[in-house]
């Protein structure tokens, strides 16, 4: 996900080097600027100096600092995608799915527990990392957030990680973060804890069109969606929460109301906006087809990618990607194929332990399988980058051989 | 500082209660909004949809997430007023300063300690609530945020709130919040804690000359400061924390990476902006005075009020504030008094027991001193609601008789 600009500078400051030339494979969604240069003016916001300045979005919502036209736009947009129920559902806004993630854990662990509850997941899960120098300049892959490091950074008394959810067998209550498709490696995920008691948290980041059929509309207790991820304004720190049971969305607002008292009202605006145009270009896209559509437009990007990054693979006989099961998307009206938003590389040459070290050794930064919980024969390639970027990576990537 | 505009559905959907004409005392900054209307466009942001995309604001700072106009506009801003030295610190923003004291509370606490390490302010000390209607529709206070529940809702096993400063006797090192001038009670304040081995975080919301003479730029090891106190703009949850050890921030803005992956960027760009304005037309306002400076004319607006406020508290012999020493400010070239956002108003009558609900009963809803870490005699009023709830408020404290 991360250190696309960064990495700008990065090269800038250690081209003394000679890595200057390293690719960028860090994740920013900087793909979708193209396309919204072209929607021109039409997301453009105008804030006036003396608009939103109190600390209360709407006082009629539980979620108060909630921007009621943000609220109104996500109901739109799942309605046209067909991804997510909002019916019966609160919507919690948040800095981020981050501060959502972080929410979610303090509304469903007990406040009175004899211990700390446990926090698992499927590996390989959630990990980013930055590029960073040193003080002499030199490049360290640094990990800014991962589900680990963001459970246990407090040492919270209320929960724990718990690490694999496949290796978990710890007796008693749990909670289990199921992320489809998943981050890394682009697989639809399900529980994967062969018991009752768990509660489960679906980050739902890249159940989008572009990325994976959309089968049906996700009817979980608790989901997690971002703007990064579905539009690439990774700026605005905005996510969002889909929440059956008030009692768990009133703890997850009480939260947010300790951690930073509400939410940015000018993100939201702005990705109210945002969302607004991307559900009015959108709509009957699955009968008509729509040359204006993000997601119509985005699906044949990722596609183009998909096959540009899979014809290199194949070139090189040094590595594999994971084969997806192509399925219906209702939204699409078609078949289509899952195409994430990283590429889940393996280094099959039995001479190369670890891919990560491999691929620097042709100037290409990738990250390593080990940030996210399995061995270093991966590594994960984002697929969201700029075109230069990305093209160039698989330019390298194709002059590898066995 | 919570429950503006909440309260005016509050009061709406109250009126069977016959409390609807009850006075608003919860502390949105929303004075304020009439000086930026008088401003006009010079403050509006416009913000197009293919900008600030990226998660990196400047990837050359160690804060990658700080916008670079934004803490170009602090420096200035700070420059101007005299109010804070920031020549050799680091600034972090934070979403809020609530995010910020947070991160000050992980960067300073020990990862290792055999203990949570104590954290101190004294009493009377921050604390927010705000009105809620429960399920019935009767009002309920409820508490938001306060320096207690922000340091021990998730029971970190880093650091725990050990109570008012004044009575900490705990061997060993610890954290002290020295907030001056102090919410809710106005004063000027320092170190309580009479030993050494601490580490003091500085909150300083309130030291701008509105509020407060200002003595001399404040020169400590971490000071926070936050948009919603100087500006008004409580919505667009921006902070920002001067930091003179660059480990110590290095520690913050992990936090803040764990936390959120950062704060709005849109947000930070309006912030800059109405930063940038403010500094503009308060350049020279101690030697030439300033019709346009939002500084000099909330100073006077803030002095009128406490006039109101006084003589409404001298006609009644029911009450008493706090008394303060002028000083020489600085930045208005003259002497002036302490003003604070806050009035903290003393019950004196010994039939009066809870002040709250005895100015309750006259249809005025303060915060009573329990809130606050004191007894039941005081309740915390705010200064800068809108103009027609200020002089309500004072309209009725004026007729209560002893």
């Amino acid at each position: 996900m991360f250190c696309e600009d960064r990495f700008d500078r990065v090269t800038a400051v250690v081209s003394s080097l000679s890595i200057y030339l390293v690719t960028r494979q860090c994740g920013d969604p900087t793909m979708y600027e193209n396309y919204w240069q072209r929607m021109g003016e039409r997301t453009t916001v105008v804030i006036s100096g003396w608009q939103s300045m109190s600390y209360f979005s709407d006082v009629k919502n539980p979620c108060w600092f909630l921007e009621p036209e943000f609220a109104k736009q996500v109901v739109r947009l799942h309605n046209v995608v067909g991804n997510a129920v909002t019916n019966g559902r609160q919507i919690v806004v948040g800095t981020g799915s981050s501060q959502l993630f972080l929410a979610a854990l303090y509304a469903l662990a007990p406040k009175d527990g004899s211990e700390p509850m446990s926090v698992v997941s499927a590996a390989p899960y959630y990990s980013v990392t930055s590029l960073l120098t040193n003080k002499s300049r030199w490049l360290l892959m640094v990990s800014l957030q991962s589900y680990p490091s963001m459970t246990d950074c407090l040492k919270s008394g209320l929960y724990k990680w718990a690490g694999d959810a496949r290796r978990f067998s710890k007796e008693g209550p749990y909670i289990e973060l199921v992320t489809s498709p998943n981050n890394p490696d682009g697989f639809v995920r399900h529980s994967m804890v062969n018991r009752t008691g768990g509660i489960l948290v679906h980050d739902l980041a890249y159940y989008w069109p572009q990325y994976t059929p959309i089968s049906s509309p996700a009817d979980h207790d608790l989901t997690l969606f971002t703007v990064s991820k579905a539009t690439g304004h990774a700026g605005t720190r905005i996510g969002w929460a889909l929440v059956k049971d008030p009692e768990v969305a009133k703890k997850m607002i009480k939260f947010i109301e300790l951690n930073t008292i509400g939410v940015s009202r000018d993100s939201q605006l702005r990705a109210a906006k945002i969302l607004e145009v991307m559900t009015n270009t959108s709509e009957n896209v699955g009968r008509i087809g729509s040359y204006e559509s993000f997601f119509w437009i985005s699906y044949h990007l990722m596609a183009e990618r998909w096959q540009l990054l899979r014809a290199a693979v194949n070139r090189s006989r040094v590595f594999s990607l994971p084969d997806f099961t192509p399925g219906f998307c209702h939204f699409l009206n078609q078949d289509s194929q899952p195409q994430p938003a990283f590429a889940w590389l393996k280094c099959e040459d039995d001479r190369v332990e670890d891919c990560e070290s491999f691929l620097r050794g042709y100037k290409m930064l990738t990250r390593g399988g080990r940030h996210f919980g399995v061995g270093p024969k991966y590594v994960r390639i984002s697929m969201v980058d700029r075109d230069n970027n990305f093209n160039l990576f698989v330019k390298r990537l194709s002059v590898i051989q066995s």
